[in-house]
């Protein structure tokens, strides 16, 4: 599934380049979705205790994710500059989350898949806000 | 993008049949974001005095949508009637959307996807239900 | 704060009683950020691998504790069935969670006032779907 | 209602002072919902036609909220760089829907209502980062 479909029958859309947009989009969805895995499949781990910061970082990214990905959805009368703010702060949430995830992806693979998500997730943020420029 | 391919990965799953609970999760998010741009698009149509139901339906549908489709991902230590009863308010929730979307289908494509993409979700709540009896 | 004053304003109200519909929405609110709080002061606890069904049924019940309260604070075109079926699920929620959180009450202080704000939440849930009849 | 009484409960609390902490979490609730409200009344106003704008920076700014409050209330294992581009996104949104509900607040009461709580809110947003440096 992707946002494009219903994206292209907007009848006001803004001028932000689609292919940009509906690529972060997407990859918000994806995060959140991937985030709220992570923190769940932490917490059944049997070092839960070593997985805490994990587990908070992912329920902070997936919230983020959420309501970038929402406010991006909207086309209508968008405001830029609280648009690139909330991109900008999801660019972060990624980054630090992909970090944490990282040091335990040798041993949790779905620490692994969510380290890749919150990559490609900061990747779409940061080209958007290239193209947002 | 799909849930299940990180739902696999999880340490101690539900014993959900994982196909009727990826299609549920898939779909939740899927109309979430549907429905949310689907009352974006309706707020810049012309006749936004008739889509006004279409945009709060909408509106209900895409948070709903959003909360049962976290709730669905957490495979630890799940409780079924919580579960269930979140099923069926989104099912209930994406049918009162799609019969309203389905009002405008003819004339606003963005609700004729709309209106399909809340039937799926439906169904998918629906087949989830059984499967969770 | 409660959302008394605003919704006071609205040009259209629906004809739900007011008093209990603004009890039922600003515990909805309480109940989310409490559950949020709860389970994310479990996760620093000594004995976090007894607090893992705690933690999931509180971001069960902050998630669907939000998007019941953001339902039900639109007036505008409501469709009752709709509500009647998120406050079900936001009802049964909270009971789940209380009770949980009612196991570790006497040696968390996070988890009472998690247990007495789910009652709270709960019984105002019932009060409106009676009220809604 | 207040997020303070759970929050002094959490066996590890972050180091950000208490008091400005939970005026912004307050204040983050508050708006979600103001806002959530007002883009409601706007819908059913006669003029619905002139407040679209308002109708999709409120819906906006919600989402913002809610993400940023939640993430806030969280206080295990804070990440100062993520909260404080979190609280930035959060004030730039206040900011841009305050003055928008502003350019309506003489003719409709809940503009007017949302407007001081955006401009609270906001407010709380940058007491925060002022006191996180």
């Amino acid at each position: 599934m992707s946002i494009r479909e219903i994206l292209q029958t907007h009848p006001r859309p803004t001028d932000i380049d689609l292919d940009v947009l509906v690529r972060c989009i997407d990859e918000c969805i994806a995060c959140a979705w991937t985030c709220t895995s992570c923190a769940d499949a932490d917490l059944a781990e049997p070092d839960v205790q070593e997985m805490i910061r994990c587990i908070r970082l992912c329920l902070d990214c997936s919230d983020i994710c959420v309501s970038t990905g929402q406010a991006l959805t909207r086309q209508t009368e968008a405001d830029r500059s609280v648009l690139r703010a909330a991109v900008e702060a999801c660019a972060i949430a990624c980054r630090v989350c992909g970090d944490e995830c990282e040091r335990h992806a040798s041993h949790h693979e779905h620490c692994r898949l969510c380290m890749e998500e919150c990559r490609r997730c900061e990747d779409a943020c940061n080209a958007l806000l290239t193209a947002m420029q």
